[in-house]
């Protein structure tokens, strides 16, 4: 998606560590009609395919969701990151490492929102090493349900968690796919 | 709005502790198109009022407040709940305590999203004791921008934290007020 790779350039920071920064259109602050543009996008690249729910992983992913579910007419579903009073009776659970963060975290479903009958397409704001989404298809295919593929607003390329799901089958699309990241700022795209 | 009413009594679920639970439409699985009529809902509510910006807290009202933000055609913010790696430079933040998890926690949003000429609809999903939205209007006040108003989904009504607003001068609108709500499963609304 071109405006991606232009919002990146010219809205996003390079911080130490390999952060990209993009808080202020895609994460903390988020630009809704380009959120409302992101959603209808990943809708017509998965158009066709079945889809019956979109899943993400609470927060950061939850505004794409919610805009790639309103652009396909398909309830969305977040998983939790910790078990709270909110989620009961049975639940799908699996730990999942955070780079960002450095630790690991278990993330909760309520069984009865993924279903064997379900298509889900996993939704996420950044795809770096994969681990988030490897946790989600987990829990998918725990429940019996089919991945159709995944969708994430910024793929970390050098990180290779893309490549990784790729190789094992499973169809990956970025809105934008970091190559290279440089502590200058630079930052290139993979074509 | 007469949608969310019925909503709550066909598909809600009172739990011990008076817990309302609607995992199944509005947190943890959200009907998508139910999400956009929920959003518009409140843009036509606060239509005409100058708002600039849509603020939440992580992370169940960021859906609606993204949908919010899409209906009204304005940004939209969600504070986090701990400081990470990815709030950086100067923030705005406040202490916020939990009733749900009886602890307390810190909301940290940017400082350069929330600047003086902002005008600001706060936006969740539930609204009970209402220390949430107090946390809020202490950043958004405290970054010298103004509280239009704020939207919620379901407000407890028996928790008082929406009449505390009103008292206050605040305009609080909740797509429904639960007004008592029994073991046994029986709502009421405040009419």
């Amino acid at each position: 998606m071109e405006e991606m790779k232009q919002r990146i350039l010219t809205q996003g920071e390079v911080l130490p560590g390999h952060i990209l920064k993009v808080g202020s259109f895609l994460n903390q602050q988020i630009d809704c009609a380009f959120l409302e543009r992101m959603g209808r996008e990943v809708a017509s690249l998965f158009a066709g395919c079945g889809v019956t729910k979109v899943l993400t992983i609470e927060s950061s992913g939850i505004a794409i969701a919610a805009s790639v579910g309103m652009a396909m007419n398909v309830p969305m579903i977040f998983a939790k990151k910790h078990q709270t009073s909110n989620v009961s009776g049975r639940v799908l659970s699996t730990v999942i490492h955070s780079y960002t963060h450095g630790n690991d975290y278990t993330a909760v479903v309520s069984a009865e929102y993924l279903l064997p009958g379900d298509r889900v397409l996993l939704v996420d704001d950044f795809l770096a090493n994969g681990n988030a989404l490897e946790g989600l298809i987990r829990m998918v295919e725990g429940a019996g349900a089919t991945v159709v593929g995944a969708a994430c607003a910024i793929e970390k390329g050098f990180q290779h968690g893309g490549d990784k799901l790729r190789e094992r089958g499973y169809r990956v699309e970025s809105l934008a796919i970091v190559e290279t990241m440089e502590d200058d700022g630079t930052v290139t795209f993979r074509p």
